[in-house]
């Protein structure tokens, strides 16, 4: 017996399959390629379909949707946004697209996903949220792309925290490290332009780090300290030396609610760190260690133990029990990067077909915005003390 | 404008787009099934399709094909065999049916992809490396799953021995360590009888440690001592107590035909690991580690460093400079263990494409079959010495 | 044939044998004692005699100087300062008596060092350091304990980085953090209270962090911005709950004259840190980690290697190529925390016995406290940026 | 007030202070006059004094008498065990000369102390333990120094196997990799010649890791499978290229009454391992880890935890709460490798004066080395098999 395999239903939204564009062919759109191509094999999800794949440039994009398994592509984001059979916007374009094309999408009623950073300015970030809780209560969802909250071991951090297994949370610290731009000859990019990119090292992997000490302790920020510096103020650029208007590394303190301090420090300048978040929370009852290099590894010290037995574990996350882990392989084969970002459409399906909202919400993504921001203007501000004398 | 995206073409075939078929659709079904359906969207690979998935229950099979991106399902394998549009059989099914269908595809015309072990007896891999030989004459290719060896990792670790940055190789450990039968209420299933299972963590996971002894060095097995043990002999079964008639946990020591000595020891009672393939090999002029648990990791100790600066590296092997590592994601932005499944899709996609005989071949499966069967018939014929008096 | 072991001689000082007085017996005490006891086992090193153990309580440094290898013990460190035989004098007493004992030494022509901090007061310090001068001048030797210079990894570190290994640094973390004051319970002590301690974790450890900045980089510190915090401001007292009048925590970003950053954060609140000093330095050609918890071992980046290759090493410092572990055991037999004092002692008596000023001195135990004192200022005036309605 | 520091007096012993002599200055002898010289200023032990040190060369023996404390030095080792006011005698010289030295000593009513291992033959090691049992039981005591079992983690590792926190123990590891033979141009030494070292690897470190099992899981060897193998069997001498004569490497495996199984593997050509025992234990309600080069942590999985927060812990073994560490320093502040040997003299002074036995007795030094031969005559009449056509 040889038949046709069988489609999927959609319990939730009667028989009507999802129709889903991206918009972005970049490293951005491959990788939410790669989840939407990928989550229905693992999940159960509403029915859906990779309608249409959406960039400038038409050679570029065909071969990017071939490539990728979307049915069409297009260069239109507007007309697709028209379209009645696309019911779910994937912004994976520059930041400094973001706000006009949500804001469309939300309009024309279609459930929105937008990678971080919300948008490139506090004014723009704030138009989407407006726009986003608009949209919400005509039962349309959005969601900021804070991939990492969805990366296994940083999901079971927030339980224990959540479980009350760390106590009273007080030193926090989070670090983005990266090297990328540790040779000086390393050639100017729209990424170290200010009117392109916004900010440097601060608003592109600060914002993940501020994110999840927010997430993970589900506090809010009530003070900020910061400073930001530039180590490689000119690079070669295609008319010759190029001045460099963004931050290569950030420093902050963060003043939480809660009375916890966080310290923030990212660089692009670490030379030999590849991708390195790593997060250290210290509570009067436990501790947690993270590290993105080792993604599917959680360290944890429970302080309520005999003292003669503690010791930080590390907790390979990939067990049934562990969030997200019991869809993949068995215990101890370990998943990648790329897997954050299928469960991040798992669960915007399921909020979607559920009508509950998402989270992070653009509410969320504007608070991170709000202390990015507020670093900029401490350390624009800050009169530093001079060590005479020495 | 929008268009629909372009089918890709397959330069070495002319225009044929490859039809492939897989049988089998539980763990290694799975896994397949993944890099089948991703493969093409990293790797520029000849045009294939998907076309069917062979089980033996309808209803689940269905239900997989579906959900694992297959056109098709069936349940008679060798009415799949026959058909014109199956160009690839991919053989995920236990190893005791494992020769009976490679050599039937292979007799068809078909390029065959095995799961490891290659069989279940070594009569069986005889006949099936046999079946193999004659069909590459004809241009029929075939290889054996030893997917570690596409580990990236592992790879470059290879590339550092052929380039002899080891120098003569001498001392080598290889260890796999699991822990899922630690619970000795575990209950009896097929992988713990003999009869269904051959062997038990022998087959199953020494063989992927052996296969990268003899991957990793280029090199052959001369002698062969070994040891095989059940650590818990009787299981809970459906009908009560039933014994375990297969091993826990197996040593071996190999002499090779360098001068090397290797030793192997695998074991499902390992509480605490849970899938840690462990390799160490030490050489005059450097070593390396490997832990499968941080498959993304390479040790490397370059001892012709002066020694005030020598110590293991921890090489993130993510880089574009690495093996498979620069079509997925920036550096340090690490691959999960199924990744593997797809490189070795991409190679024997390749070889088929080239007319080249991918490798590993059935021969080197039957190498690893013979030295599992050497460690079982020096630990049956063991007469180890008893320490009296003591 | 029996004999009484031979009298080393001490061929910089003609035959005389120097005398030491230790003053303090408490924790510092314990250390340097453990040093002066062991140095001449390990090295070759001036004939010196360990002759006096000062003390306040008569009972208690009797016990101390028996313990610890004193011949005699004494109460009164003037008296003790006076002696003609006593030529060095090591001052383990608290750090608000440093400069009195300090001044009084030098200027009794007895050669002097001190533990770490210099002294409470930026104006101590000052006067100290005066003191130190105006004796070097006659030929008098002074040095500070800032025993974590003589890690051998760290003194490592610091060859290659003189050497140029690291290029141009950059970005630098330092962080020190311990726990012994997670349990909100602790009672109040000495170490507690502004006016007997200075400050807390500030001066405690952040000093070391900050000289090992100013030693690994030799550079010196232009900017600070600082912060302090204290996250348990009450604590049992002997009397009721008492106030906590220094920091628990400290953190700063330092600017140093080469235009290196570098990011200093301590805290006594890191729940299962016990006592990590992590040290990130991170150039253009190389980086280096450390942590003190693992001091046997440095990690060293050469970023010149080809990509392919590159990785952090774990150096084991205990090779004979490495600063002072020729002198202790085979290589990969791990020496201690305490041996960094016996290197400070061998390398302070080398310093008497060949003339020349030891490193550090009190110049440079007063640059640390002029850092520390410019933490405390910019803490003070800080005025943080509110994050408003979020 | 200046005065003599006070005698400690020896409660146990009466007034007696006991008289200690040392036989040999090399490694062994600089390990434990280091020992000797610093016990009592860290543990509360009998009075005692550093008497003599014996050995060969009077010119060197002397200085390194006055090197490492001992009032006097000696050449005759009949001689300084006749003496009256020596009670203690601590036999560090080569393994050939054991035997006649500890009997004799015994015989003369001194309490003895030998390094490891017992002895060269097991005819030498069986007189001696018999000489042990007759002193024992006119209250004179003996010690085989396996300092390894005082590794405060290894303490550790005991208490909680004791305790039954790894349940049913199966699976064992012990590894010891050195690499200090690798190169194959490092010359002949006697400890190369099988008549003056016994065995190479074997006797050397796999005795060590051999007592760990026994030690560890409090359990005794019923059969053994071993192999011995030399990779580089010729090296220069002095007078020429001379036969190497003893194993680079050995692997063996024992079977252990309780049922669990212990491999061992050691190697001198483990490129870049410098001094690395290596213990796993499984269990089935928990595992532990070891590695001396850190020898200050101890990994542990707690099974018997939810699954969810299973993880292999890294207790940093330097807490008041474990074994030997409360009397060195605070928290975190690690020890070194030559501190076991401190622990082993506390250990032995303590059982001389409350009269009980001390273990490792000679009775456990033998069971070890009778483990050894049981290896070395297993892989003598090994018969390994041959892999045939591959």
């Amino acid at each position: 017996m040889t038949s046709s395999a069988p489609t999927p239903t959609n319990p939730h939204h009667g028989n009507t399959t999802l129709g889903v564009a991206a918009i972005g062919y970049a490293f951005m759109g491959k990788a939410h390629s790669n989840a939407w191509r990928n989550v229905a094999s693992f999940f159960d999800v509403p029915a859906f379909e990779q309608k249409v794949l959406v960039g400038r440039d038409p050679e570029q994009v065909a071969e990017a949707a071939a490539r990728y398994g979307w049915a069409e592509y297009a260069t239109d984001w507007r007309a697709v946004i028209a379209r009645d059979d696309i019911h779910i916007v994937d912004i994976c374009a520059p930041g400094w697209m973001h706000a006009e094309i949500a804001i469309a999408a939300l309009e024309a009623g279609k459930h929105v996903l937008v990678e971080k950073p919300l948008a490139n300015t506090l004014a723009e970030a704030e138009a989407m949220t407006e726009a986003a809780r608009a949209a919400r209560a005509r039962g349309i969802q959005s969601m900021i792309g804070f991939n990492y909250r969805r990366v296994p071991a940083l999901a079971l951090a927030r339980e224990l925290i959540t479980e009350g297994r760390l106590g009273t949370i007080r030193h926090v610290r989070a670090a983005y490290m990266q090297d990328w731009l540790s040779d000086a000859e390393t050639p100017m990019t729209w990424r170290l332009r200010k009117e392109t990119a916004g900010s440097g090292a601060l608003g592109d992997i600060a914002s993940h780090a501020i994110d999840q000490v927010l997430y993970l302790l589900g506090d809010t920020v009530t003070d900020v300290s910061g400073r930001l510096h530039t180590f490689v103020t000119e690079r070669p650029g295609a008319d010759g030396t190029e001045q460099v208007t963004v931050d290569d590394a950030a420093w902050a303190t963060l003043t939480l609610a809660s009375g916890a301090v966080a310290s923030v420090e990212v660089s692009r300048m670490a030379t030999g760190q590849k991708n390195s978040l790593q997060l250290e929370i210290y509570g009067d009852k436990g501790s947690l260690l993270f590290d993105l290099e080792n993604l599917n590894e959680l360290g944890f010290l429970d302080a309520t133990l005999p003292v003669r037995e503690q010791g930080f574990r590390r907790i390979l996350v990939n067990e049934p029990e562990h969030p997200y882990a019991g869809a993949w392989w068995p215990q101890g084969h370990i998943i990648g990067w790329e897997h954050t970002f299928t469960h991040q459409i798992r669960d915007f399906l399921t909020a979607i077909t559920t009508g509950t909202a998402p989270s992070p919400s653009f509410e969320e993504g504007l608070a991170v915005q709000k202390v990015l921001a507020a670093v900029e203007e401490s350390a624009n501000n800050k009169s530093t003390l001079t060590v005479v004398n020495y």
